[in-house]
């Protein structure tokens, strides 16, 4: 059997009784380093405090969930296997294809969702979630276009809608896409974003350093990042009063002038 | 201090020491049965295997957490107050509006996400995120509009994107809208899928009972449904091959033809 257990963002799926068990009762447990960020050490440490055996826990790039994805489906044809996934899984198609070719070879999927960063986000952000046009990813232009990211920000702002933008991630290399180097990244496409429009930074979602930040442009190119801040970024089309109140609301705590 | 809690579509987060702390220290618990489906006899049961009072359990109706909303607010001033929401809260713009009123008065917020039925949808349907194009709910024409929801679906199909409905759900009277009805009620704002067009219907998700279905209009009208089926609708756009291929595996899981 195959299950893809989201660990949710604040991991909170790890003192569920039920995936106890099932984490136990496993035969692999693969974590899902691909897909999104995830702090693999605090993850490993969670799991031998709640009595998961190290030896069974395989830490998984991008070679071993999407080349090798395979000899993960062969194993569940006879053994308990786990791909625990931070947040909530299927964030990525990397997910739906591995469940599609498990069910093709008749192999038992077993779905558990954690709190997802999508949706947490929207809810941090204090905008109507009616009023979001979708989702788009921006990575390094040298790794991949962000052209659809562009588009579909036009397209959003064009019906008022707003858009969530998830910025690139390497495990492998460390590297966390910054929210100044994701705006540089999309300008570079076309006029997009004056240095008055207001964006909002969804920081560190789910840790005790969480920042919330409804943030100008030009505000935005003075502040400094660490490198480990995981950011995503809502740009936001036509403000109801309601959701300039709340953003107004969150900068004045913030000490900074109303927008 | 006012504590926006959501308690995940599994009721995970009751699981969760801080959460069952803040839930211990707590003067009041608003369950809010106003803005997502509930089983509050479960949930109450729940609580009280937690250890939590009775006394201090309030079954919040519409009444309550709208007209009435100034008298939480207030009691949040002294008092340390939980609003316990199914899923994740910000779902509804109620919740914008109760912390809003909240931080103009200087309260304290706590928010604690759970996994939300908008997120866990889109993941057990089988479609990529990034398809999506935004929410929409249909109610009774008696009740309000639905016309947004059309012209959405609409707009999403033109553009290739998918659409997730929300149905009406009226605690105080039991209603719970089902698929056919919300489509028929679609119907009637103009021309929009025909009897041979796919939709996904998630039904119970995070119970024991869940059912993902794949279906054409006219298998739908075909399907009896349970008074207490909560559902939630997937207008696709266009279908990239994979995705079908995922609908065709689950549909030949049900026995059904492929698509």
């Amino acid at each position: 059997m195959l299950y893809l257990i989201g660990t949710g963002i604040y991991n909170e799926n790890l003192s569920r009784y039920d995936i106890i068990e099932i984490l136990n009762n496993s035969d692999y447990i693969y974590i899902d380093t691909y897909t999104s960020p995830i702090d693999v050490y605090s993850l490993v440490k969670e799991l031998t405090a709640i009595g998961i055996s190290k030896e069974k826990i395989i830490v998984a790039y991008r070679r071993i969930l999407e080349d090798e994805v395979d000899n993960i489906i062969k194993e569940a044809k006879t053994k308990d296997i786990v791909i625990l996934v931070p947040g909530n899984p299927f964030i990525a198609t990397t997910h739906n294809t591995l469940v599609s070719t498990a069910k093709k070879l008749g192999i038992k999927i077993g779905i558990i969702h954690g709190s997802s960063a999508i949706c947490s986000s929207i809810a941090e952000s204090g905008l109507h979630i009616y009023k979001f046009g979708g989702f788009a990813t921006v990575v390094r232009r040298e790794k991949c276009s962000s052209y659809r990211a562009y588009e579909l920000i036009k397209s959003n702002r064009r019906r008022g809608f707003h858009t969530l933008i998830l910025l690139e991630y390497d495990h492998e290399t460390g590297y966390m896409m910054k929210p100044d180097e994701a705006i540089r990244i999309l300008k570079e496409y076309g006029k997009l974003l004056d240095k008055d429009d207001l964006i909002i930074v969804i920081c560190n979602l789910g840790k005790k350093n969480k920042k919330i930040l409804p943030i100008t442009i030009s505000e935005l190119n003075k502040i400094k990042w660490e490198d480990n801040d995981i950011c995503i970024l809502i740009i936001p089309g036509d403000l109801h009063f309601t959701e300039k109140e709340y953003l107004n609301l969150i900068r004045s705590e913030l000490g900074w002038r109303k927008i």
